[in-house]
């Protein structure tokens, strides 16, 4: 007898199908698409093969030089648009990066800024026609939202009859319209966002384009896999325990977790919305630094404080900024989490990046921290508090499977809930965490040239430059940040070369993850594979923090 | 036989007198020290006659002329120290309105002071030798923290042989020295904190010194006798509900609810720790806007952020503060909460000060926001979400029962403790409250003259000037502020006045209660109870909201 295929697998062919479909004939790759074995790198030159020469030199410039052409009239919403439209076509052919497309209402949109533009000569603001892409967690009008649940397929956060379904946007997507972005594409995620990988029963996996044995990472990993490809030039990501900060690093590219509070999430779907001990935060993800600083800068000109709750009242304070005449800066350093210690193209990154801090006349000190693995603890505590209720909810609703790495991780069923009184506790453990890091942070004013503090922390974002897939995952790098609520932007550094980034065999494991994880490490398959670093700063600190990734930067020459 | 008397009693009636005997013989009160009904006012001339003119003369002088004195050496710290030394004592005699008494270290710490600008002919910071005084939540060393619970005494915060007991002070108390402050007593509270009058079984019922046969108000009820009667220049609340607000309306005084995050709080005791949803927030009440002004500035000023993880990097913002040049202003007017109207006196200071905006030059519209009963309800789901744990589990350390209004709201044990997931959902409702509150703000634009959202809300503070001894109370005017995390400050408008204020006979009740309230209302029992306001502003407002309350209170002239 045949197998019956499930409803779900049926829903989400159909819509998976329905986002391929609105790929023009035009812009579809000639079939056969090659298999990731025989074209590991679709960047670059790969990619390119199939824009004009136009439409590469606007998709590979990065969103301040884009503005600088469109809000002038140099540049047209529609051809800069369009461009960016046709590139995230091909990047989801070959990566599986997208869960809604908008081509043809971002062209129509762009068709407006342009008239507007010619009839009064004036951009519609700062933004004026740059594309701007976001995670399948906001809501844009026209298209739907299912956060890679099938069970979302035609609802509205998982209910139906809302009256919000494909009509109601999120307030970010409202404040990039406003300021004369336009958003073209929904990209893809992990169900449930918990995870570091990109996968789920809708898109399927999502490929990182620099290498496609890779994975893209996660959750954030539809915008690393597109701007990584530079199929949009900035995009939206969250991030509850690295999710924006791991793709960024996995795919060559510039990301920010801002501190809580900095940026509106307000309007978007979530996981455990109203977990609030430590909370989700949205950011951008882009081919510069200098696009981040444009991006945040735009929005909180737009004073979000106003229509988020959640927001503070903090303009961009240029002020912050790190300038040359504030004379020499103190870095930490942080290069082994002793649990799994990074493999050789990290450690070279975490070379590579100090040694250019200290020939900028910088100094660099061990960075000797409370535990992370104590705030990695803290952080699991709040992720699980409701016993995975939200999550297989969700799952519930279509019985799909939830997918291997979190099944793994919150069970094929609800666990125990934690009672008030516990949160309590555990919120109070979380205070005395973050205020004994505080204190530590302030100590180190003993030990800098400076006699301030340190300026920043540097730190891998994973102990690899990403995963083959089906290899070992390991989350011990990023969930700390979140923890402690800190700015923090990722930044390239260079990429998986085999000749230098050899397997260590003298090397010592520290457990039996950090065997496995070393044992599995492949420089030869892992080639070309970008790798990033992670620049903290303290709350509420993004101005300082990209003032020093620009400045890092401009002299790593990635 | 005999009854034997309850351990925590003995214990309870030997921390009371230990505190009693602090006051030197030289300042205790002839007995009999007079009955509240035969002496109901103690303030102004009554207390007067057992001080100085000298000491009359330094008392009556608010924190920022203090401190113009005591900087440029015009003033000595121990002259002042001592005089508020002496008022706090009689205030104390009066009203019973400390828990702590640190006279002597104050003293000793004002002679360092002295010594300190004789050497260098320069303050120690900008509040030299301001005497601060601090609710009996905040540790400070040499003495211990109660917070009202007899199973306290002699621990740390219920502990024993923690090894913190009378050593450890809290963030705020450290950047008060810092500045050149001087904490010389802790004042009293409920326990529990969670009541609008003061009363606890060790220093007993804390009254109004305005009017003796009226309650102080609470939370922070100790703070408001005591700087009420002008034994403390400036001293430190809380506020979860009202806290704050309440004790400065019914006394007389200014005090500010800055948003979560504005001040720091670390290192002080509280109940429910952990409860993150809607959290207790600390702040200066005193007899000046002006003086709140110097306090928020001063600490601010220290940069608490960098030792406090709760605290936003928000430095002082004179840019926020309103000024004539500004042109005119738009106030919403809230009058009643619909359950329990505001009594005779409440409705006449709400006259008044509108009458006194009008005059000024400013417009008021009517505010009819969401429901502030919801707001209430939110607040309560989350001040009850550990079913009473923490505030039956420190009750029960000594056997001691719970106060009256304590034990209606959160019976004789602990009830069914919110499971997280149930918490999470709460949360999401708080922030959909907070998001169509902004909103409707925001929609006032429509309505003013400024086509700016109205700048400030004008509101009660309780529908009564205060509660007579045993007589109803109600507390629906305060904690939806709490709620949605505003900037709120009360100012002071006017006394009862049994002249005016003359029972409404054609009063048609809106419910049980309110008619209970209103038959309760005695103008004659209430003469000369202060009657304040409170002006409310968005989120970190703090130094809009005093400045509108400055320009106010110059006008209305108390």
């Amino acid at each position: 007898m045949d197998s019956v295929v499930p409803s779900w697998k049926v829903k989400a062919q159909a819509k998976r199908q329905a986002v391929l479909d609105l790929i023009p004939s035009k812009w579809r790759l000639p079939e056969p698409v090659p298999a990731p074995k025989n074209q590991k790198n679709v960047t670059g030159a790969y990619v390119q093969q199939f824009l004009t020469p136009r439409e590469v030199e606007i998709t590979e410039t990065d969103a301040p030089n884009i503005v600088a052409k469109t809000t002038i009239g140099a540049w047209t919403a529609v051809e800069v648009v369009t461009a960016f439209c046709h590139r995230a076509a091909l990047a989801h052919q070959l990566t599986n990066c997208l869960h809604e497309i908008l081509f043809d209402q971002a062209i129509a949109e762009a068709t407006r800024l342009d008239q507007a533009f010619a009839a009064t000569g004036k951009p519609t603001g700062p933004l004026h026609g740059l594309p701007v892409s976001f995670k399948d967690q906001f809501h844009i009008r026209g298209v739907e939202t299912t956060m890679g649940y099938v069970g979302w397929i035609g609802t509205f956060e998982g209910r139906t009859g809302t009256g919000k379904e494909r009509v109601v946007e999120s307030e970010l997507v409202h404040e990039i319209r406003e300021l004369g972005g336009v958003p073209f594409c929904k990209s893809s995620l992990p169900h449930t966002v918990m995870s570091m990988e990109t996968w789920n029963n809708i898109v399927g996996f999502t490929y990182n384009p620099s290498n496609r044995l890779m994975t893209t990472g996660g959750s954030s990993g539809g915008e690393g896999a597109l701007v990584g490809m530079k199929g949009s030039p900035i995009g939206f990501g969250t991030d509850i325990g690295g999710s924006i900060r791991i793709p960024s690093a996995f795919n060559g590219i510039y990301g920010i977790r801002p501190s809580f509070g900095r940026l509106p999430y307000t309007g978007a779907a979530n996981s455990m919305p109203g977990q609030n001990s430590i909370p989700s935060v949205c950011g951008p993800m882009a081919s510069s630094a200098a696009s981040l600083k444009l991006m945040l800068k735009s929005v909180l000109a737009t004073e979000p404080w106003l229509r988020d709750p959640a927001v503070v009242e903090l303009p961009w304070r240029d002020g912050l900024a790190v300038r040359p005449s504030q004379g020499s800066l103190t870095f930490g350093i942080w290069t082994t989490d002793n649990t799994v210690g990074p493999t050789p193209p990290v450690k070279r990154a975490l070379a590579m990046a100090k040694a250019q801090i200290e020939q900028l006349g910088h100094q660099v000190i061990e960075w000797k921290p409370p535990s992370h693995q104590r705030a990695s603890e803290l952080a699991w505590g709040a992720f699980t508090a409701d016993g995975g209720e939200d999550i297989h909810h969700h799952i519930g609703l279509s019985g799909e499977p939830l997918m291997g790495r979190v099944a793994e991780e919150y069970g094929t069923q609800p666990s125990k809930v934690t009672p008030a009184d516990k949160l309590f506790e555990m919120n109070l453990q979380l205070f005395q965490y973050r205020k004994e890091y505080m204190d530590y942070w302030n100590s180190t004013a003993s030990l800098t040239s400076t006699g301030r503090p340190v300026d920043a922390i540097l730190a891998p974002v994973c102990p690899f430059a990403s995963m083959e897939i089906g290899k070992s995952a390991y989350v011990g790098y990023t969930p700390w940040v979140n923890t402690l609520d800190y700015s923090a932007a990722v930044f390239p550094v260079t990429k998986v070369d085999p000749a230098i980034d050899k397997v260590e065999e003298a090397y010592v494991p520290l457990t039996d993850l950090d065997k496995a994880i070393h044992e599995e490490y492949d420089p030869e398959a892992q080639e070309g594979t970008p790798v990033g670093l992670q620049l903290i700063g303290r709350r509420f600190q993004e101005e300082k923090i990209l003032a020093i990734v620009e400045m890092l930067s401009a002299s790593l020459k990635y």
